[in-house]
């Protein structure tokens, strides 16, 4: 398909406006081709090689663009540039400082992608990118004062103050999973600390309280008789008023609502949009948040909207494409 | 003295650029004139008269830069403007919604002021404009990423972010004293919750917590002997190896490190810059908060700066000059 044609066919003219965007994860690699007015054109994924330290990730990237490009026929002089997502933090000229996904040491990802491409190239964090994707065509869109929450195995965040992502001095800003919420707690974090909020609000912290909670042969629930307990068998059960899984559910609501209502203190956000794996339990997830948030936060914050994300895995693209185009506004 | 002998004498040469800072305190309002290379030219004060709903403030401070401008032969369009620092949120058209220590309702200081005084006005709370001050001027100068925390009979703070101050969707930003610490507090903050940041690591905090140390008559205080113990006392105390000070001391710096580290999970700042009456006590202060920050701090934020803060009750005009005076950039 030539670019005339893909363009036509997305309902969109502009023959100057598109770009790449790629999300680098430690299993796999999305890549998108978007036009400027926010539409996925196209996307697919390719593997990501973790063999020799990552060396082949950005020449693999760069190979499955040159290749997209001449079998479309789409001239360069069209592509904007190339956003790219990485799972690290990464400072304000594009290098990532370490990766240990990856195998990436420091890594000047936007110099080594330009020599490879030719294209102009802008780096985030993957957090940070898939919050900004939120915002464009995602659970947070109409909002510019937003926060990102992704729960899944950890916890991750993005910042978004006036529309644009906060990055921190350290790129470790929005690192809302490893904010300390129980000075009590014995058991390490995987960051080493003992006390973060990702031990008790991710996927993994939902199990760990529920299996706590099983210790007690006194309660009921029907996670006894499975072998090997999920996330998301908490919240199905809990929604059939499961004993078990109804206090796992209020502890997480409990947990995350007191981080959210810290990070509240600090940016009193319009919006926090919540995404990653435990977001798939849906409008429940809220629910839980919601009730303890109001009793935490400071009142002139509490009444910020909550949200479920809305763009799942491809938030990372759309970022991606999104912080490309604003880049050269 | 005439406006040309005023520059000459603080070695200032651009006449266009002079403006006036305001920073209205409940007891007093605080007046300054400062050159645009951020001289303190003068600065004085005038009584803050709350009668009648506080509906002479602003027609006080229009009539006191009247006066003063005359006094000096100054041409009115060599002032860029005035800057108005309250204490209370106030939103981006420098409305202040509701102020219960002026005894304001919704009032548009910007709006009033302007007419009254035909100058250009910008608006910001009392906390924010103290940060931009100790940015400009202060303890966080050659820094642009800036936590500014005040540690007096409550807490206030200011986030600034690549120079700018966070505000926040409801003018909420940087309320770090109602952030929640300890979700086992049985005793109310001033803001109606239980377990505020406040009520540990403010002044008032201190005193509480040393209070409650006395009960136990097993330990030893000179404290004992004072009629009305302050946290002064506590910090000098603490000084001279007094135990239940040290104590105290301990406590205010593991519940203040809590609280800053959360903080920097958001927006992980270059530096913490501390101000407020307990921060007169010195670097016994910043001692103890930064041991304790850097066991529950996010490992990539662990090396944050902290420093006392320089402009003591300066920094409010200070930073509504900065404020002023960069609005026209």
């Amino acid at each position: 398909m030539r670019l005339t044609e893909l363009s036509a066919a997305n309902g969109e003219l502009d023959m100057e406006q598109f770009a790449y965007s790629v999300d680098i994860g430690g299993t796999s690699i999305k890549i998108g081709f978007f036009s400027g007015g926010g539409k996925l054109i196209e996307k697919w994924e390719i593997q990501t090689r973790l063999e020799d330290n990552g060396s082949n990730i950005l020449p693999d990237i760069a190979e499955a663009i040159k290749a997209y490009t001449e079998r479309n026929h789409i001239d360069f002089e069209s592509v904007a540039g190339i956003g790219v997502g990485v799972p690290g933090p990464v400072d304000s000229e594009g290098t990532v400082n370490k990766c240990a996904n990856l195998g990436w040491n420091v890594t000047d990802v936007a110099g080594i992608m330009k020599t490879l491409t030719g294209l102009e190239i802008v780096v985030d964090n993957d957090a940070n990118v898939a919050a900004l994707g939120e915002m464009w065509k995602g659970g947070g869109c109409g909002y510019n004062n937003i926060v990102f929450v992704t729960l899944g195995t950890g916890i991750g965040g993005g910042i978004i103050i006036d529309g644009k992502i906060v990055g921190g001095t350290n790129g470790a800003a929005g690192e809302i999973g490893h904010m300390p919420v129980n000075t009590a707690e014995k058991e390490q974090c995987g960051c080493g600390k003992c006390g973060c909020l990702e031990q008790y609000a991710s996927a993994t912290g939902v199990v760990r309280k529920a299996n706590e909670l099983l210790k007690d042969p006194g309660k009921s629930s029907g996670l006894r008789k499975l072998t090997n307990i999920t996330s998301k068998d908490v919240w199905l059960l809990a929604g059939q008023g499961d004993e078990v899984c109804m206090e796992t559910v209020a502890f997480f609501g409990a947990m995350l609502a007191q981080g959210l209502a810290a990070v509240a203190c600090v940016c009193d956000p319009d919006i926090f949009v919540i995404g990653g794996g435990v977001s798939e339990a849906g409008k429940p997830v809220i629910e839980a948040i919601r009730q303890e948030y109001r009793k935490l936060a400071f009142h002139a914050s509490s009444d910020v909207l909550f949200t479920i994300a809305k763009l799942g895995n491809d938030a990372g693209i759309y970022g991606c494409a999104y912080k490309m185009f604003s880049s050269r506004i």
